[in-house]
C-alpha cells in the first residue's frame, strides 16, 4: 500500500520538497469530530525549526483543509490537508542532482525510481513530507484526547545528554504538551541544545534518543499475530526518517534480565486491574494491558553535514567527494518528536476503531 | 487483516496450543517453486524443543502439506500446512483457566475475547503457533537461496553470555544455517547454556538478544513512506512472542554518534556501489541499499517461571498467588532463531515480488 | 490479496479438487458466536449433487474444525475449516491434462501457473472449493440471524424456466431456507428439473439466474466510493465460478425507464422510514437504506458438456477435438444458491463490524 | 479501505462538490511514465457537461499536479491531481438540507454521516468527484497504450435508443476515442440525444447501458477466487454513480443458452490461441484469455428530476413534497463513459503490475 497506512482510518501522505505542495489525505474519520485549525497550526509549530539548532529553511507551514470538514467538523469523507512549498531555493542543491549524500536515500532513490525521482531536496524522501503527518496527527490527537488518551513524546537522550524517563503519568505528558523543546527535566534543555550548537559549529550533527508515554489507553486492543500494538506502532515509526530502532518497555533491557525479576505483577487496585511495574510497556501477547504504553525510538544523527564526505557519482559511478551545503540541521530529534506523537496517536486510534 | 501477513505473498497463521492442529495458509508463491519436505522438516527440529534447557513437552511436529504443491512444486495456489498436535496435557493447566500468568497474554486475552478464549496452553497466542511460522519459512528461504539471498541468525546475548557479531558475511550466515545452537563462537554456546540451566535450577529464566544478517538482498526495495524495509520487517518481527525491541544496523547506538562517525561513505569496489561501513543496517530510506540487512531482536525471558508470583484471580478480579508447573522453557532464543529467519524470510520474499 | 477476502472478517480459501483437502480460514469473527455444526452440515447438504440432475461424484463432504471454536463458541481467532477429499477418480482425467476444456479455466490456468497447476479436476477452479465457502457461511449466516438479518436465494431462471420474484419479504426468505431446490413458487420445480434433465440427455447443460434478498439490513452500511454495498456485493459474488452478471433492483431494467419511474420515493409508515418502490434494491449512494437488499446473478451454463467440441491441446497448441468424460453437473444454478447466501452473508457481516 | 482502490497501483479520491477542491491521488505508478497534461484536459472535456443534453453548472475542471510528476514524468512517489471548485451555486440547495431526494445518497448520507455530512450539491456523493477519477485515468490511459491496451465505452442504449455492439476491434475502440458524444453507429447519436432532450423537455430523465471493450490484454492476468477480473472489475465500476449492474460477454443472455451455444471454442489462429466466440468476455475461470474484455454497465435515470416527488424530512421524519430546483443533467450516461473507460483502466494497469 505503499505511501498509505492504516485500516479504519487512513493516511496518505504525498509531495515533494521543492514540489507546488505535499499534504495528507487522512481517510475514516467518523463524522462529527470537531477539526480545531489552531491546534493544528499549533502542532506544526512544534515541527518548524528553530532558532540557531535548526535549519535555516523557514516554512510557512499554513495548512489548507481543501475536504472533509464541514461547519468546521469532520463529515465523514477524506479529509485533505494542503500545505504549499514556498521558500525552495532549489539552486542550492545543484550537485547533489549527481552526488549521493551518505546516510541520505539519494542512491537508493536513484536505484528504485530509475533516475526519475525529483532530487531536489531529498523529494519525497524529504522529512519536510512529516508536516502532512503532522496536521492529520493534530485532528486524531484532538479526538484521542476527548476519548481520554492523551500521548506525549520527550528527548531522552541527544548529543550525550539524558533527561530523566516518565515518573509521573498523566502529568509529564501534559507538560510536555505545553513545552517547545521537549525534556521532562528542563535544565536538560540548555545542555541539549548546547550540544546541538556544539555539533552544529563542528560541522557536524547529533543523534538521540525519544521516549513517548501513552496515558488511557483502554485494554484488550490489538492482535495476537502480525497486528501486535508493537508491529503496528513500529510499522509506522520507521517512517519518521532517522529512526533506525524502536522498544517497548524494557525493550534492550530485558536480554540481561530473568523472568522473576522482568513480569509485572497483577494487582487490583481500587477495583482497577493494574501492573506493579511496568516492563512490557502496556503490552502483553501484542495487546495493550491499560497501563501506559511506553516506547524509545532511537534517531540517527542528520546526515546532512557540512564535513567533506566520500561518496560516488550517481551518474558515472565513479567515487568522488562531496562537501554538503544548503541550510540543514543539526539534529532532527527535537522536531521529530511531535512526528512521534502524531503517528502514536494515527495508529492508536485506528486501534480504537475495531469493533 | 489480524493473523495475516504479507501483499504480494501473504501467510495466514491458526491453530491453539492444545486444540486438534495448528497450521498456516501460504498464498501467492508463483508456481513452479520446488518444496522440499526434508529442509521443512530440519527447520522444524531446530524450532523444537533440546535437551534440558527446553520444555519436556515433545511434538513430533510432522507438517503435512494439504493444498498448493503438486509433483513437489508449488502450484501458484495457496499452501496449507498443517501440524496436528499430539503432545497436550491439558491437565497441567488447570489452575490457568482463572490465574492471570504474569507476563503473559492471559489477562489481555480475557479482556479482549471476553472469556472465550482457548486458554489452554496459551491457546492462540502459544509459541507453538510459530511452527506454522517455520513451515511457510522454510518455502520460503529455499526460493530465496534460489535467488541468492541467504538469511542467519544468532544468539548474540542470552542469560549475560555475549557471542561476537557477524563479521564474515556471507561465511558467517552458512556457518549459523548448519548449527543446532546458533552461536557465531562456538565456545559461547556452553556458556549460554549453562546461564539457562542456572535459571532453570532457580526455577527462573533468562532473555537474549537474536541478530540477524541477510545477504544478497539487491538494492532498491522497500518504500519511503510506511511500507520501508524496516517498518515491514519490525512489524512481523513483534509477531515472535517476546519480541519486544527491533532495531537495524546501530540502531540505539546511533544516539551516541554524530554524524561524520555515523554516515555510511559509498565507495565504487570492483564496479559494485557499497558503503565503506554499515551502520544503516542496508536499508537507507527504507529501501535496501545492496549491503547486507542487519538487526537485532530483544527477547524477554519466557514468562512461565517455577517461582511463586503474585497475580490476579480473572474471574474474581481478586489479588492471588500463583504458582505454575507444568512444562516450559527456560530461555527461549534459542528456539526463536529459525522463528526469526522464517519471519525475514517471509518479509523480504514478499518485497522482491513487487514489480 | 487473492485468496482472502474481507476487512474485519477474512475468509481465506485453499485446496484442490484432487488433492488430499480443501478448506478455509475465517479471521476475526468475534468471540462468543455460536458454531451450529448441524447446521453446517445442513447448508452443506444444500450445495451437495442431488439425484440425477446432479453430477455422479458424491463426497462425504464433512467438515471438520481444526482451530477457533472451543466449548461450542468461537474464540475470536482464526476458525479453521477442512474437508477432506475422498471421491477422487483422477483417473478420469488424464485427457484433461492437455486438453483444455472450453468454458473452463484449463487454458487461463496454463497461462497463469506454467504448467505447475494442479490440473484434476479442475484444482483450485473446482465448483469443489465452494464447499469451504459454504462452512464459513453456515458460521456466519447464523451469525446474521442472531442480529435479525435472513438471506435467501431462489432459482429466478433455470433453462428457461422462470420462477416468480420476491412479493412477500421477509416470509419468502423464510421458506427458501427450508426447501433443497430454492424457487418461490414450488410448481416451478419440477419444469426447471425436467429442463435440466432434457439438456443432460441431450449430453448439454443449462445456465440460470439466481436471485437474492435480503432482511433485516440496517441502513447506513457501505461507503460512498469503490467500498459501496453493490461493489463489495460484486466483488465477492464473481467469485461463485460460473456467474457472468450481477444487478442491483431493477438492474439493467433501469436502462428503458426515466428518473420518475426509477426513483423510490421515501415515505415514514409507522415511524418508519422506507420507499414506497425498491428499484434500488435497497442501496442508495453506495449504502444500505434499511429496505432488503435485492440482487440478482447471472449464472452460465456448466462448460462441462458430452458433446464433442473444438478445442486446442495445451502442450502443442494444435487444434484438437475433446469428448469430455467423467461425471459433472448438467446445471449448477441450483447448487450455487447456498454459495449466494454464504457470500453475501460474508460481506454483510463484515460490512456490519465496521464501527 | 473506503475511498481508496487497488492493490499495485491505488486512488484515493476526495472532495465535496461545494467545498474548495476535489482531487485524487495515484500512488504506485512506476518511475518514468510521461504525464501529457493535454490528454488529462482531453478526458476532462469529454466528462464535462455538453450543450442542452446536460447541466448548466459549468466548471473549468483546470487539473493541477502537484506531487509526484517531475520533468513531465512520474516520479514513482504519489501523483496528486488538485481541481478547485468554482461555480459552486450553494444557494440553489437549500431546501435539500432537510428533504431526501428520491433516488439520491441524502438519507443514506443522513444515517451514515448522522448529519454531519456536506449536503451541498451532494457533497461527496456527486458525480463530481469521478473528475478525479478521470484526471487518473487520463494516466493510467496512456500508460497502457504503450503497452499496447486500449479502452473504448459506447453507449449501448440511452432513452429506449440502442447502439450496434462492437463488431470489429480494435477499430471500434479508436473510432469511439475520437467522439464527443461514443456511439458506434453514429446516426443514433441524434437520435439519443433527442430521447434525453424530451426527457428534459418533461423534467424528466433517463438511463442506459454502457458497453466497454478492452483490446489487447495479454491472457494469464486475474485470480481464481475474490480477485477475478470479473470482480475486480464490478468492485470498481459499481462506484460510478447510478451503475446498478455489471455483466461480462453474454452476462445475463448465459440463463436462456445451453452450454453447447456457450461455451467458446479454442482455436490456433496464426499461432495465436483464440477463442472462436467471445461470450465469457475474455474472462475465464476469472482470469484474462487473451481476447477482447467486453463488459455493460447499466445506468439508471439520473434521479435529480424537476418533476414534483414524494420524500420524508430528515429533520423531522415526516412526509413532504419536494420540487427539485438547481442545474441537473437529463442524463450521464454520455458523460460517464469515460469514467468507465477510467475506472477499467486503472483496474487493469493494477493487475498487470502483478509480478
Amino acid at each position: 500500500m505503499k505511501n498509505t497506512f492504516g485500516n479504519n482510518i487512513a493516511v496518505t501522505l504525498f509531495g515533494e520538497s521543492h514540489g507546488k505542495a505535499i499534504g495528507a489525505v487522512l481517510d475514516g474519520m467518523p463524522a462529527g469530530i470537531p477539526v480545531d485549525e489552531e491546534f493544528i497550526a499549533y502542532q506544526m509549530s512544534l515541527r518548524k525549526s528553530v532558532g540557531a539548532i535548526s535549519t535555516a529553511r523557514k516554512e510557512a507551514d499554513e495548512v489548507k483543509i481543501v475536504s472533509g470538514v464541514f461547519n468546521g467538523m469532520t463529515t465523514g469523507t477524506p479529509v485533505t490537508f494542503i500545505i504549499e512549498n514556498q521558500d525552495t531555493k532549489s539552486r542550492d542543491y545543484g550537485e547533489l542532482a549527481y552526488k549521493a549524500r551518505p546516510g541520505h536515500a539519494d542512491y537508493t532513490a536513484e536505484i528504485k525510481y530509475k533516475g526519475f525521482q525529483d532530487f531536489r531536496g531529498g523529494g519525497h524522501f524529504s522529512g519536510r513530507i512529516t508536516a502532512g503527518l503532522v496536521a492529520v496527527g493534530a485532528v486524531v490527537i484532538s479526538a484521542l484526547k476527548s476519548e481520554g488518551i492523551t500521548i506525549g513524546t520527550h528527548i531522552l537522550s541527544c548529543g550525550g545528554v539524558n533527561d530523566r524517563t516518565f515518573n509521573n503519568i498523566p502529568a509529564d505528558i501534559d507538560s510536555l504538551n505545553n513545552k517547545e523543546f521537549a525534556v521532562l527535566d528542563d535544565e536538560k534543555a540548555d545542555e541539549m541544545k548546547s550540544a546541538i550548537l556544539s555539533a552544529k559549529n563542528d560541522g557536524d550533527s547529533v543523534g538521540g534518543i525519544l521516549e513517548t508515554a501513552v496515558n488511557g489507553m483502554p485494554a484488550g486492543y490489538g492482535e495476537p499475530w502480525f497486528d501486535t500494538v508493537e508491529g503496528l506502532l513500529a510499522h509506522a515509526l520507521f517512517s519518521i526518517p532517522a529512526v533506525k530502532g524502536v522498544e517497548f518497555g524494557a525493550g534492550f533491557r530485558y536480554a540481561n534480565m530473568r523472568g522473576s525479576q522482568a513480569n509485572d505483577s497483577f494487582r487490583n487496585i481500587n477495583n482497577s486491574i493494574c501492573t506493579s511495574t511496568n516492563n512490557c510497556g502496556g503490552i502483553l501477547g501484542g495487546i495493550t494491558d491499560g497501563m501506559p504504553i511506553i516506547f524509545r525510538c532511537a534517531v540517527k544523527p542528520t546526515p546532512s553535514i557540512y564535513k567533506e564526505q566520500q561518496t560516488i557519482n550517481l551518474k558515472t559511478n565513479e567515487d568522488t567527494d562531496l562537501q554538503i551545503k544548503g541550510r540543514h540541521d543539526p539534529a532532527i530529534v527535537h522536531r521529530a518528536r511531535v512526528v512521534a506523537d502524531s503517528v502514536t496517536a494515527i495508529v492508536l486510534y485506528d486501534l480504537l476503531r475495531n469493533k
